[in-house]
């Protein structure tokens, strides 16, 4: 399989197809963002990199860090985290603070901003220094520096984090969260205001194509069984209230964030992040989930 | 119309009934009250007071203070506050977040916790000493030192706020918040901490059944179109999603509170207040939602 | 009082205030209407007519037929009734099937379409010729025949009925419903095919304004407590989710149809009706509700 | 890998965990049935056979006939369906009238009871024999006569439409449906009344696990591409609001019945069918569920 032509034929073809979305506005930060920026950055279980665009320009991952902390607490947590929250997908848009309420207290996946709040309560229980210990594990599992926080987008998130907030005190109220709110924020925002290129992010992604072996930091991240049900998970929650279009239309586990990214793998084969920061109306990129659907049509193979 | 007869009447046909409910118990203040007390007063507009059973105890007023605080705001106000918060019935309980994510974080009504902390947002802005000019407003509408804080109550409110807070996070994402959160909650939960007897209580409600002026104060409180709205308000709103169960069985202006009390008023003739610390399943005083009924079955006349 | 002069001001003031609303387009029967036209008549407790504008124009009075259906039906059922409706505000669209589910096939009220469909199957079950007797009734009410059936609407209703037919199934799944669902739904339909001008409309809610006995009739049409009961209840729930904003602003017990038309009354006092195709987006007449609106601010006295 | 000894080993351990759900009771044809009945069935891809149990038992196949149905007009219908009917995994229970609602008449996916709805109004426009058409067709993807309708759960489930009732005249308001409902619901039902046991159940599935091929029928069923589309939205929509969990634990796409029956895939292996009568709360059988569960443990491939 010639992977770079294949890279590039659907660069090409997306690049060419005049797609139209919204920048995040939400924050500054991600706002005064070139929207024409575009690229994607394949990676094989042999460790090969096949790029196109500007998959070499650095874009803030947002909620793929997602996928990353989830992974950090899969380890130490096992089967316990699933009393605090469920698998299944929600069906509403990633903030949704009502469906917390008719389900009492318990996020619906770790993927929607409620669950993922749950993830780094455990988190911060867990790991003695949050920050350290999410960039040390992101950068193991690239196989060098690969990541570092924006700053600013950190406090900007921080200064804009009241729907989170409260989340999280909603949470708190359900008896699902056992920390200090302000420093749970701290570090979920932190998370979200890491930054990398398509190269490293797709790195970051190739254990769970490898069945959580992990040939950068040569060392297993995840068991099979924790490996396939992060994959699942992925593959019917990964893109919020569009989950279900994507596993139709891509049929790849993966996760977007609203900086523009998406990540994926297709098991035993490659990982592949793709970065747009022009969204649809969902909140997902246009042209990164456009990539991946052309990808897996040129493919011969498939998840199923 | 002998008020004392009738008074007498209704509170011996209501013991009478082994009415059984559970008191509140969301902070152990309000949990270890005697759940046999039960009172009721009624003042007309000369000011006569008759009374029944435990009608000079004291307890704790609850989401009734949401009216007073209501009417200090109103005054300032005008019609501006209308468009923060809208004037329909709930249909859903009181502290739901739901319907406020629905509603993009403009609360139903001023007298469920959304609506009544963009009240208490609002009297933060305009007042200067919020406690201080809270209890001053009642005393001088009851025309005597009525009323006074525990503090016990207050202090433990403020450690279960964690729902409220939920509340004031999600307003303010959505720009309807504009004071600091904690001084907010700490000003609503210092009204849901006021202690009155049924006397006072009655008394500080005699202005609603007068077209908005008070006999105690020796002055008009409320326009005669501001009383009028306040006590629709009241009849529409003032019991949760029970609202129109009462308006239907009862048919008075009112409000109740989780601390088992009911304030109500029957325009152009009285206000009367009941407590009772058992509870039904709605949040309201089982004992003094029924002592309503009677009395309003028993007197000739009616709003309707 | 000179009603006269108070309606003809009222009346002035509303035509000059240039208000532009949605002529109801369901069904091309109703889309026909000219927009333009607009009446007013009040009906003392005297008897006496006072009307304004298209006064003694026809017009289809679709949902205001459910207060006398629901009259009818509380002759004869008394409290049974209400273990099949509730008597909540609904805080939803009128035509909502979502609430039903979650409340388990028991309608918020009788005024919602679900509630009129229970209405109607018990009208169906202790009637012998509902539509007969549907209209002997209002014609009893307003003492002269007043009110015929439009065939083409009533037709026309049948063939846009599927959402009521959906209601109808649901309310039947959860054994909420007992005739069959065909002819209820021809009843029901019936009811809000027939025909009032102001006048008529305004006669035959006079009852309601004095405790239940009808000056028309020369009877008793429900006894004092049923009669303040449907007062509550049109207070609480007669203008769908802007029940509270009408009881806010204007302060009567009423209903509204989405032909056009708007009948209250202000007990003790009067009864009212109002007509102008032109609907706001939750379905009540603009002019209508303005003119209820103006006429209650001009007068000295109010329900509250 | 011995599939025999695989089946075997599961059939024993789930029959010895003593796992006690609830009979479907909603008909009395589908309460009768032996609640002890467990049996499973898997069919490689050269079509051996493995059963265990009461694998040659037949049943009744309910909802897992929505994935024939959906088959034969994706045939058909290619990219048009999807304007009618959605992708997205419900998070809502199968016969939810309120998530229609707030979509406005669009089902979420094909599998829950509106979606299917939609899908058997297009197999009626364009089969000229619903009924013969949809045996013809499971006979032909089996390679033999396997299936046959039960006349009496037919009957039962018509008889108790309601719901379905309700479901097709909410979607007929929002014109997404053409037919007739009563002639749509009478195939509906026929497809959920049909009958068969483990191994043809497994055999209508085994082209799904063989790129839309069927080696009975010798023929191609559905492009690779549409292959792809269906087993995706077995993933994440199959088992109504208990999709996300089976993926998790399972990772199959499948499809589960009231009736006890599960029929999955494994791309690329096998397809296996199993069935038991006893379910838990979401409506899925607790036997057939953990017999898959434990067979894909055992496993050493995955979708993942």
């Amino acid at each position: 399989m010639d992977y770079q032509a294949l890279i590039d034929e659907v660069y090409q073809e997306v690049s060419s197809m005049g797609l139209k979305g919204k920048v995040a506005d939400y924050i500054p930060q991600l706002a005064d963002i070139d929207p024409e920026l575009f690229g994607l950055a394949l990676v094989d279980l042999e460790g090969n990199i096949y790029g196109a665009g500007d998959y070499r320009k650095e874009f803030s991952i947002q909620s793929i860090s997602k996928v990353h902390t989830l992974t950090m607490v899969m380890h130490v947590f096992k089967s316990k985290l699933w009393h605090r929250v469920n698998v299944e997908p929600s069906g509403n848009p990633f903030n949704s603070v009502a469906q917390l309420e008719y389900e009492k207290g318990i996020p619906r996946n770790p993927f929607i901003n409620a669950g993922a709040l749950v993830i780094t309560d455990a988190l911060v229980s867990k790991y003695e220094n949050p920050e350290k210990d999410i960039i040390d594990f992101i950068n193991d599992i690239t196989g060098h520096k690969s990541v570092k926080v924006n700053e600013l987008v950190h406090q900007s998130e921080i200064d804009h984090s009241d729907r989170n907030m409260a989340l999280a005190h909603f949470l708190k109220a359900h008896n699902n969260f056992n920390n200090n709110i302000d420093r749970v924020l701290d570090v979920y925002t932190y998370a979200c205001s890491l930054e990398m290129n398509c190269i490293d992010l797709a790195r970051s992604f190739s254990f769970f194509a490898n069945d959580g072996y992990c040939i950068f930091a040569k060392r297993r991240i995840l068991s099979q069984s924790h490996n396939q049900r992060i994959n699942s998970l992925m593959l019917t929650c990964g893109f919020y209230d569009e989950s279900g279009e994507f596993a139709f239309r891509v049929g790849l586990p993966g996760k977007s964030g609203v900086g523009g990214g998406v990540a994926a793998v297709l098991p035993g084969k490659f990982s592949v992040a793709a970065f747009s920061p022009q969204l649809n109306e969902k909140g997902n990129s246009l042209k990164a989930m456009k990539a991946l659907e052309l990808l897996t049509t040129k493919l011969e193979f498939s998840l199923f």
